[in-house]
Parts: structure tokens; C-alpha cells; sequence
């Protein structure tokens, strides 16, 4: 399984159990000199915490991050930054009702049936505690990009949509609501809408939009490897994550191409932007806007009728604490893997030409 | 640009410009001892080739491919399989009116600002000519794939839209057509579009949706390497792809966790399939379906004002040949990425255990 | 700076300084279901281990691995393995000496200059320190190989050389001793005059041979990734090694084809085995074996005049506790490099055909 | 088999058998905007060219590099550099007495068995004609290292060992005599040597050294990519290599560290330069050198007994046209091998600070 790395230059690997010992990485090709506030990283790592409003999973994880390499004296060295983020529920708890049985649309079976064996603790590797770090490592790919901003909000949660284009939005209201939408009305009905969903032991879907301002001209590599070729894979990484659409994405297949095309201002940039900031996956100045679909929660607090290993069917009820929609966590998220990909982008793009 | 291979131990690397002497492309790692029928392989070029039909491009490249390693006496032998299709297209040409200008909505303007220097005849590397190399390299990816079907077709041409399950369609009426949509009423009605549109100049999105059956259990490599992360990154480096979606997809967003869970049967297999074949990144044997979002054609036959070398706004208008219309063509392709995916992880998976 | 990572398949990456809060590695692509014997592994960790013997640092370093993830219930999950070795020393130690001087012939000088920026704590990155990690992974290599057997052992130390071929030696003396050579007496030699040096605050170079018996045919993968290529790149990555040779060697160079080539045995043996187990880059099923070669270790007891990072020439002499001869250590880890090669091309070769 | 690449940022991949249809390559990286001179490129074809002299093989190969994409209007693109050359003797000849025949110490037998399928004809993968493609794509790549000289020459053939330490030798005579050693009057013994050794039917082995003046400080990746690590590996897996050292190399075991170690002038450059211009695998400035060796060439003008594939020991004797010693055509490869591995480092080196 070679599947734990992301990017060619600047590199994450991850690693870790849900609920083994310690979750960790290692950012390989962070350029020397680069000065690291661990802080901003731990702050990004509240932001996707356990706990963090009434409508999150209630388990408790503080999710410290502790740095073991790479970084000397408030910069980074150039060598491979090494962390971990140890897990706080380890230990003792009761694993019976899932240890033998596979869930509904989770990757208990797959797992499974393509390794012969598998750590059944809390999902194991395939639960989404392993996206913690990637946000440790996002929040670095962050401080390297300075000047691009990346800003990811909620803009659906089952059949409440925002439907407003992202130029009308105000960013600075995504953080004071829980759901992390920027409308505060509809993030107020999104809220009491969760609420609802989990009090009748059930979960909902949701879409997150992101968009990446101030972007140079150039990022991207041609053919296989177009930028948002590899934004798109990097969100569709994400635990839950169904689709994954960047400009005027499905709408636009619907469009004529007199009414598609971006003409020309004479700077360069674009009247329209219905391309999305990219073209020929190449980032053209304009702004990257991309909308990533996320699945409801496959673990229900209702009972179901489900699989186990000695293939009998059996009731099943999930225990423990359970996000009743992953969107409001998800967007730090969908940000690191963002700066991700950009930042290795980024690294790239100065040796592309002479 | 170190972006022009994709896949891990099957790796395809494309090299090529549109108007060059040659497109081509080495395939490694395909393993010794596999029949390769080259046959099939000019069989899925042709249907990509332009020409074909009255609703594509009439341009005349009759897209030769000739094998030039790799191959012995009808076999693969282990070594990399090169090849090459040579440019009908490539001299005497009048170029004039792109040649210092940037058409809206093209990779003109990026690739120049990118690379300082740009090979600008009939959109150089950009061209979605580079994708006959990868239907190439799919189609004998799908030899590999012996059992495993892949059938990709067209659902959507502008607003006119397929809403009928694939399950329910006769997938021997695609070939049938010429927009390679298996509804053959639908069929009739998005050609008379599509010509309509041309005869105005203009072009039109549309989507394509692929179906793989035969899937064995255990393809795809979390956690970054997802089966359907790779299958997104695969479609979205296709030309003019906007947007991806697998299983449930976006409409997956809206829907409650109770409603969305894939109940098993005693089997392994599932009683409906909201997941689209795969789980935690990894093929659960049902069958894997996804769509492809193409926006309309940037080339118009239409005049547009635009930008060009010198900062000057001018006025341009499309010459020669060009599709109305892309999706028809687009279904080899997009066929051809999902073997190459599956080729990738067909292998891997031999190694995932002891 | 992405040159933390070996293998394609079985890719051990490693982070971490000297004298940091740990070092540690992931282990990306061990197949599942492998029993791991921890044990095994903190053995290997042992045999390098500072302190070992009278003839090597007298630095205290537990060097206790702790495996994070990836090992459930003993068995190998084919999730990445995560592990970390906390470092002992990496407190309120006196750098002061080197903090902004450049030893001679060390890596002080150029990592300065790369970077901008070092970790001069006890060489930081550069360190041979790392290679503790290579020696966990190895042996977890090891495991995955079963009967493929590998062993290192001293040939040489400074002048004294053993010449007997190495199917006229007792493997099981080797671990008897603490220079790790297989010939008693001469081992009695070379401990005497690494001692010697010692004394003199001097340090000596030496030659580490490897002999890998049980090689299936057909490891290894041309053209550039030739089994020989990538054993030599492995152990060229060891701290002070300055060459490599396999089969005839360096001495190969002399001899004519008709005394260098090996004739065949009926069963595909052959009856001299000058080619060192491999043709063509990959395994005839011949004991493949190598030499590797080690410079004297930089640091002295001794003044030396050196530069500091003022531009300036100052007198500095080495402190702490530093190996006389690095060969001793460097068997295990020679061992673990060989696995690690190994371990990759064992599971590339089981897609090599159909 | 993935391992027909080289590189990272800037990566070649080649393909084809001695005898098909076509040899060639891609160079994938290669930045924009560098002019490149292909007729310097065919002038290093034309020193490894067969036929070049009365001392190396009389086969008629004319070695013509066709260049397919990547460059346009002599400058190149940022796109992927593919080329051929075509195969002159690919039809027609008999191969009788190899086709089901293992030649002795090569790469017939391990071929066989790990592909169970082997294209027989003059070698197929195996042969040494694939390096044509390397010097090709060493050769653009020299043109990107601009002021970085890159010079091998011989320096033993069989016994005959040119003792002259570099900086005591004329470099302009390397190119005088078809040797290629820099010592006119050795360079003389050499050719007779090669000329008797030739008239017994007969092969014998040899050194190539290499220098790499001007070189930046920096280039190198610790800690498994360091720079000699990777010449090392690139040296290894070209045809016939059986050792690599640099610097003071084996001969450096039998130093004290106070002999070994290279003392600073104050300018950062040391007075002696056995560390062979690489310290901790990165480069210091210094001159790099490096030796590496050649075994004798296994196909042998005399009668040999040999296995054929039915496991019956059979007579063979070479036919056609054979290089009695093969270090005269090696120097342009293992330059151009030297040039791909420093290319590479030259792109990464300007990431690595910020």
C-alpha cells in the first residue's frame, strides 16, 4: 500500500490507527529558511477538533501536535518535518459490536476482503482521525504560500444550498457560526437542521466551496498532472468526499461555449471567470473557486441489519460519538489539502522555466 | 514539467505536440506475457479519431499507431512498450491568426506566461490531441484487464440529459450512434442539437458517464491514493473537464445517512449502491460508475474579441476544424483513463498482502 | 529537499535530527499479514547501538524503538508503519565548539550553504544517527524476505584486509566479535589497532562485505533500476561510504572475457560466479555479494584548524565520544540497506508477469 | 517493470530492443526557454557511434537522434522532449544460434526466466544500444549545466592503469586517439592491447574516470539521494558496470582520519579534495571525480559451451560484429549519465530555500 504520500517536492506522508498509539507525518521538501509558527498550526487543528460546538462529534481528543524534526530555532531546515498527534482514546474502550461486524458504506469490508486482517479499533486507518494531519501539514503548506489566501466555508447541508456566488459572500462570518457557512441566517437553519438530524440518530451530507485568492500565474503541470486535476484528486481523498466540480463545473456542460468563454480584459485578466482561475491546468491570476461533495456519515445511532465475517447478517447500533454532518469540520480540511497541492505547485513552478 | 506520466507500476508517459512531427508515448510496467491485439488498439483510436462522423471535427488525421518496442512476436515482453502517431497535420499551415494571440478560454495565455515561449500551432501541447496517446495506452491497459468492462457513453449535450439509471439502458446502442449515447431517441435529439449549434458557430458541454463491471474486490490504495481520488484526478486531466462525481455524487449531499447506507446482502454484495462501487477508496466488487462534466469547446467559428502577445485587444475568429460538440469523442478517452487507473491498481493489488 | 524516502513499492521515508526529540520513519507498502517479530527489530537496533563494545562510541543511547502504527495483534496491517527512537542526548548538551564552525571533511559546510540554516547539535540531519531507522525498517525487510539470508561482515580495517573468499569463512564468528570480522585472528588484529588509534585521538577507514544467499531469480528491474544500481545507490547513502563493487569488482577490470565469464551449469547454475548473482541487473539465483567501502570518520580527537562561519580560521578539537572505526555499526545497517533493496524488487517482481 | 526512468524533476524515460523498430526517449522537465543546439547533441551520438574507429565494433549504425517534441524554433518548451532513433539492422539477420541459446554471463538467462518471454534478437532490452538514448538526453541535459564541464576519459584497460592523478593530465588529448585516454603514449599501448586481445577472439575489461568541474555549491539531496548515491546508482546501471567509487574511494579505507581529512582555506574550498568535491552527499565546489568499471565484454569471438533453453548444454560462438573492449565508447555515456543526475540536482537545488 504506497497510497500514504501526497505530492513530488513538497511531500506528506501520514500514518496511523484511529486509535493506535499516535497519529503522525512527515512533510518531505519544505524549503529551508521558512519560518514556522506552530501555533497557526495548532489553530488550524481546533478548527477540525472533536468537540469544538454542539453540532461536532462530543469525543474528546485535545489533538496536540507535537513536531520531532525539521524545524530549528522557529525555521524550518530544509530537512523532512516530522510529527505526531497522539491519540487520547486509545485504551479500554469496547470494540465488540464493531470487531467482527462490517458497517453499512464504511470501509470495514473492503479493508477486509483486501488486507486478510485489519484494525477494527475506531475504523482503523480508515477513519477520517488520519486527516488531522493533514491539516498540521496544510497549515505549514500555508505559511510557505504567504500571499495566496485559501478560504473554505460550507455552502450546503442536505437540501438547504447557499446559493449566492462567492464574490457576495462575507468570509469574515464563517468562524462565528458552528456550521462554518457565511450566511448567518441560512448557517442558523443549517445548525438547528443538524441538530434535528441527530436527534433522531441519523446524519446528512453537505458541500464545502473553497476559494484560493492571489494566486500567481503559472501553477500547474501539464498534461497529466493539471492543477485542478490534482486539487480535485486531493479533495476526493477526503474521507466521505462523492464530487468535486471547479469553475462552472456540472452547470457548465449545460453552456454554450459563446456564453462559457472568459473573454480578455488587457491585463490579462478575465471579464467572467467561468473557467475558474485555471486553464489548460495552468492557474491564470483569476481566482480558483472548486465545490467538494461530501456523503452523509455512514455510522447511524439507529439500529441496522449488517454484515459480520462468519457471513450472518446482524442488528448493529452505533456507539460512541458520532459527527451528524462532517461539512462544518471538513472545511479546514479541504483547506490543507488545498495548500497542499498548491504549495507543491508553488515549489514547481520556479524551475519551469530557465 | 515532470507531469506527463501517470500511474505507479503501470505508467504511462505521453510526449507530443499537435502540430509536431509526432505524438507518442512509452507505457512501463506492463507485464511479459500479455496478447496484445493491436487491432484493438487502432479499433478504440478510431474511435476517437476525428472525422468519424457529421458532428465532429472534419479534420483528416487517419491516427496511425505504430508500435515501436516492446512487443515481440505478439506478446508483451516486459519492456517498455513505445509508440508513436505520426502528425498528418503538421506542415504548410497558416497559423497567423493565433500565432500572437491568446483565445479566450484556451491554455494560450497560461502556457505563455508559464513557459515565456509557446508552441502555438494548433494549441501545441495542449491540444486534446495528446489524448489519442492515451486511448492507446487504455486500450491495452483494458487487454490487461481482461474481465473487468469498462463502457463509458454520453448522457448529457447541453440541457438535454439522460436521467435514466445505467442499469436500465441497453449499453449496445451506443456504438449505434454517433453521439454515443445508448438512448437512441435522446441520441437523435442531441445530433440534431449538436448540428444546430455548429451551424451557428457554436459549441456545447455535455457529460459522460462510464459504468465498470466485473470489478474485483480490493482495488485502490488508501489513503491518499483512493480508487476514486485517481479515477478523478484521471478524468479531470482530460481536456475540458470541469467536474467528477462517482456513486451518489452531488445529489449524495442532500440525502440522510439512513437513506444513503448501502445495506449488504449475506453475500458481500449490497442492495443498492449509493457508493458506486467503492468504500474507504477501495472497490467492494459492485459495480463502479461515475460522471464527467465537459464544458462547451473554447474554439468558436463565431468572431471574439481578444488579447493578444502585445497587450492589444483584437478581434479573432476560429479557423479550420473543430468539434461542436466534444463528448462524443470523449468517450474512448474517458473509457481509456479508467482502465489505465484500474491497470495501476489491478497490479498493486497483487502485493497489498502476503 | 524530498531525498528522505527509498523504494517504490516498500518506501521507507525517515525524519529526524541527532540530537531533535526523536527520529523515526513510516514504512509505506509492507504487505499485510506479515507476523512481525518486534523483538527481531530492537535486535538489529542492538547489534549498531552506540556503546556496544570497548571499540566503538561510548555515547549511552537506549535506542528503543516504538512502533506507532501498522502492527495490530502481530501481525502487519498493510498500513503504513510508523515508529520513532527518542533521541537520549537531546538536552543541555555544550555545542559551542562546532555551533559555528565547519569540520573538515563533514557535512557542516555544505549544509550551510544549501540551506541557509543548520542544526548543528551534533550534526543535526547529517548525522549518522539516521541510519538507526534504516536498521528498523531493514528488519522489518528481513521478515518479508524469510529465506533470502543476509549477512554483513568487517573485511577490512585500515590496511588489514581479509582475503580469504567469503565461502571459506565461518559466518557464525562474525557476531562473536566485536569488529564483526569472521577470521578470529585477524578480528584479534583489528580490534588491537582500532584501540591503537583510538589512543592517537585518530580515526581509520574499513570495507564491509555482504554476501545474500536463497535469491529467487528475477529480482531486480532494468534498465536504469538495475538490482546492482540500486543495492549500490543504497549503500553509497550510508555516512562515509566512498564505493561500491560488486561480483569481480574493481579487479573484474583486468580479466579478460574468457576468464571473467561464467560458464553454465545444466540447472542454470553457474560454475564460477564472477557476475556476483546478477546479470543484466537482475538475480541469476547465484549468492549475490558486494563490498562497500568506508572512509576514516572525520571527527578526531585531535586540534585541527578549521573555518567557522565568520569566514574566520580557528583551532577546534572534537569533544564527546565518537567511533573510532565505523565499520563495527556499519554491518547491521549494510544488512538492512541490502533488505530494504530487496523487499522492493521481491514484490515488483511479483507483477513482472501475467 | 517500471524502471525505464531516471530523475525527478528532470526525468528520462527510455524504450526499445536492439533490433526493433526504433530506440528513444522522452526527457520530461526540461525547462522552457533553453536553446538547444541538436547538432551538439548527434556530435555525442557520434562518439559512441559503432564503427567510429579500428578499436571498437564494425557494426554500420548511423545513429540519427530524430527529435519528435518539445522544442520549437530551436528553443525548448517546458513540454516533453521525445526522440528516436532508428534502428539500422533490424531485419534480416540471423539469430539462429542465440534464439533459444544463453550466451554466458548475460543478461539471456535472467531475462528468460523473469519475463518468461525475451526478445532474442541482438539482446532486445538488454543490449548496450540503449544507451544511445541516454547519451541523448545526457547531452541536452549538459546544455542546461551550462558552465558545469562534465569530462571522462579511460584509465585502464585490462592491466594497462593510467596512475596520473587528474590535475596532471591533458584533457585535449582525450578525443585524439580512439582510446580516449588523456596519455598518448598509454593511449597507444592501449590500442595495441585492444587490437590483440581483439585478433584472440578475445574481450577484456576497463576504467572510465569522469571529473565534473565548476560545479555550484549545493547540489545534492540528503540523505538516500545524496549526489554520489545517485552518480553512483547512474553509473551502475550502465551495461558491463561491476564498481563505482569517488573521491579517495577504496583506497580511502586503508586512511587515518588525519591523513583523510580535506583541511578549509579560508574561502571555503579545502586544500586537498579526497572527500572528491561531496561532503554529506552534497556537493562543496570542489572538482567531483569518480572512477567506475567495466568488466570485459561477455560476447566472445571463441567457442563457448553453453545452456539452451531445452536444459541441454550446447556449442555457440559469437557472431557479428563485437566491441573488444568497451570503455572507449563508455565515456560519452557515462558523461551523459553524469549530466542527468547533476540536471536533476540543479532544478531541486532551487527549491530547497526559501
Amino acid at each position: 500500500m504506497p497510497g500514504n504520500s501526497i505530492g513530488t517536492v513538497f511531500k506528506l506522508t501520514t500514518f496511523g490507527e484511529s486509535h493506535g498509539v499516535a497519529i503522525g507525518g512527515v512533510i518531505d521538501g519544505c524549503p529551508a529558511g521558512l519560518k514556522i509558527d506552530t501555533e497557526k498550526v495548532q489553530n488550524d487543528l481546533n478548527r477540525r477538533r472533536p468537540g469544538q460546538s454542539a453540532i461536532v462529534t462530543q469525543r474528546k481528543e485535545p489533538d496536540t501536535v507535537e513536531f520531532l524534526s525539521g524545524i530549528f530555532e522557529g525555521l524550518s531546515t530544509g530537512t523532512p518535518i516530522g510529527f505526531i498527534i497522539k491519540n487520547a482514546n486509545q485504551k479500554s474502550k469496547d470494540y465488540s459490536h464493531i470487531k467482527y461486524t462490517f458497517r453499512p458504506s464504511h470501509a470495514d469490508y473492503t479493508y477486509s476482503e483486501k488486507y486478510g486482517v485489519r484494525d477494527y479499533r475506531g475504523g482503523g486507518r480508515s477513519s477520517a482521525r488520519e486527516t488531522a494531519c493533514r491539516v498540521v501539514a496544510g497549515s505549514v503548506a500555508k505559511q510557505l504560500l504567504q500571499d495566496i489566501s485559501i478560504t473554505a466555508y460550507v455552502s450546503g447541508v442536505g437540501k438547504l444550498e447557499l446559493t449566492k456566488p462567492y464574490h457576495d459572500l462575507d468570509f469574515s462570518e464563517i468562524e462565528k457560526n458552528p456550521v462554518r457557512c457565511p450566511d448567518p441566517s441560512l448557517a442558523a437553519d443549517m445548525e438547528s437542521y443538524i441538530k434535528k438530524i441527530r436527534s433522531e440518530g441519523d446524519t446528512v451530507g453537505g458541500i464545502v466551496d473553497c476559494v484560493i485568492k492571489n494566486v500567481p500565474i503559472g501553477l500547474g503541470e501539464p498534461v497529466f498532472d493539471k492543477l485542478h486535476a490534482e486539487l480535485g484528486k486531493a479533495m476526493l481523498s477526503i474521507n466521505a468526499v462523492k464530487g468535486f466540480e471547479y469553475g462552472s463545473g456540472f452547470k457548465g456542460t449545460t453552456m454554450k461555449g459563446s456564453e462559457h468563454n472568459d473573454q480578455f480584459n488587457q491585463d490579462g485578466s478575465t471579464k467572467t471567470n467561468l473557467s475558474g482561475g485555471i486553464q489548460g491546468g495552468i492557474s491564470n491570476g483569476m481566482d480558483i473557486y472548486f465545490r467538494v461533495a461530501f456523503k452523509p456519515v455512514a455510522t447511524l445511532m439507529q439500529k441496522q441489519t449488517t454484515l459480520n465475517q462468519q457471513g450472518e447478517m446482524v442488528e448493529m447500533q452505533g456507539k460512541g460519538r458520532h459527527d451528524p454532518c462532517v461539512v462544518p469540520r471538513a472545511v479546514p480540511i479541504v483547506e490543507s489539502m488545498a495548500a497542499l497541492v498548491l504549495a507543491d505547485y508553488y515549489l514547481l513552478n520556479k524551475i519551469s522555466k530557465i
